[in-house]
């Protein structure tokens, strides 16, 4: 496995990798969720290419930059297991040279959601996948659908910006009580950790609630809502229910696939979940 | 020559090419300024692509958009004499998809100049050369020095997206008595044509300053001005002296690459013109 530490070391080896070639970009410190992106490349793809990034332009002030838990080492190790041919390590510098100043915006889809309670998190989150799809070149990207937004967003990137490339969802990885693996979950005390599972439960609640005829948007939040509240060290930042594509909130009679998606702090921890609900 | 007026079809014809690549991008109803970036791509790649597309992003509600000379059966005959393998022709919905709402914002370059006059000007021509690269996927992009603001913020917008691509910038090209060429000289009444002149004449009596030795930014925006000035027919949007890089506008002695730029209406039509003073 290569790993490659600049553009120009990435690029030379890209040129003679034989197609089609999948990419999959992390910010590191893997769980299991981000091998499930490399599996699926596998399957699909003759090349695999991983990146590690902690994107700075997608933190903002206050949070977790600085301490977000990096294991180059444990990471290499795992993208080699899982069958990774180059890896893309770059310093902050290869990805914004000196004097950068462009961004790349999707407007209304960035604002909601994550995008409201983390101002400027999708312009980051577009803009560095933007420069990362035009070092890799790949045929195809592979995200989960955890962050079901940031899925969302670079879609619509994608397609507006007439990148050849297709944009994968893969499902989501959970730990054996439910929580969705995440990076951050390391962060969690013991009985925060516990009380996590609410999420999950909350949402398969929901599910269930769903599947048995219940189709009223407030009815499906407050499933979930309840749930979480009921955990005295969970803060909800937001329950939504909306229009799967446009992320548009829903009222009334849920009649298009909508995406049931929360976020939820544990102390500075933010975690997410999602499902999506098919009529 | 190829005439695509699809993404797909341009596409399918790059995939046969052979490299290098040189791309012409063009708002049509072409000039010998556009023939001359033809001619320059020509010497250097195998294959030479031009575009003709006008686009609607990069003008402002009130600007020429909806009357900008077109000319395409001419604009053919020209390109294909200049030697022209593909032209993509495209319509507006092939490049702004259904729903679009990506944007690239190249932050500081922008907003001065011929963005202070013309605000989102310079979102509109970043985002759609960002999604023409994307389609045609050029080694090498030709631009033309008239329109020198854009050249720069096309080149920072490439460097900070790390597209493979380099961004040349070509020579101004003139009429007779001096005049830049450019599409918009067709809207000019005879006296306004006569009086035209005044804006090269105005930049060719600053160079000689500046060669004898005058570096005062301020002493040779003035040389400038009051030849512009001496036309009533002419008013002044700006004269500007500035770091050629930065476009940070120059005060005192001149010490860098300087960018003297000016743009000058006539009645309803703004023309462009500029050079630069290397000490």
């Amino acid at each position: 496995m290569l790993v490659a530490r600049t553009v120009a070391e990435l690029r030379a080896a890209r040129h003679e990798a034989p197609g089609p070639l999948g990419f999959v970009p992390t910010m590191g410190y893997l769980h299991q969720g981000h091998i499930s992106l490399v599996d699926a490349a596998r399957a699909e793809c003759a090349t695999v290419i991983a990146s590690i990034f902690v994107n700075p332009t997608q933190f903002g002030p206050g949070e977790d930059f600085a301490r977000y838990p990096r294991n180059e080492e444990r990471d290499l190790e795992m993208l080699e297991a899982a069958g990774v041919d180059a890896v893309l390590l770059p310093p902050v510098e290869e990805i914004y040279p000196d004097g950068d100043m462009t961004r790349v915006h999707v407007d209304a889809l960035a604002d909601v959601l994550e995008g409201a309670r983390r101002p400027g998190h999708f312009v980051g989150v577009a803009t560095v996948v933007s420069k990362l799809f035009h070092i890799v070149q790949p045929d195809r990207a592979y995200f989960g659908r955890k962050d079901a937004q940031q899925l969302a967003v670079l879609r619509r990137m994608t397609r507006d910006l007439l990148l050849p490339i297709e944009v994968v969802g893969c499902p989501i990885i959970r730990e054996a009580d439910g929580l969705a693996c995440s990076s951050r979950n390391v962060y969690l005390s013991p009985d925060q950790r516990a009380q996590a599972v609410a999420l999950s439960a909350g949402l398969r609640a929901a599910e269930a609630a769903f599947a048995d005829g219940v189709r009223d948007a407030d009815a499906l939040r407050r499933i979930v809502t309840e749930r979480i509240e009921a955990q005295p060290l969970a803060a909800i930042d937001y329950v939504s229910l909306s229009d799967a594509e446009t992320l548009r909130e829903l009222s009334g009679v849920v009649e298009v696939p909508a995406l049931l998606s929360l976020a939820v702090a544990f102390g500075a921890t933010h975690l997410l979940d999602n499902t999506t609900l098919t009529p």
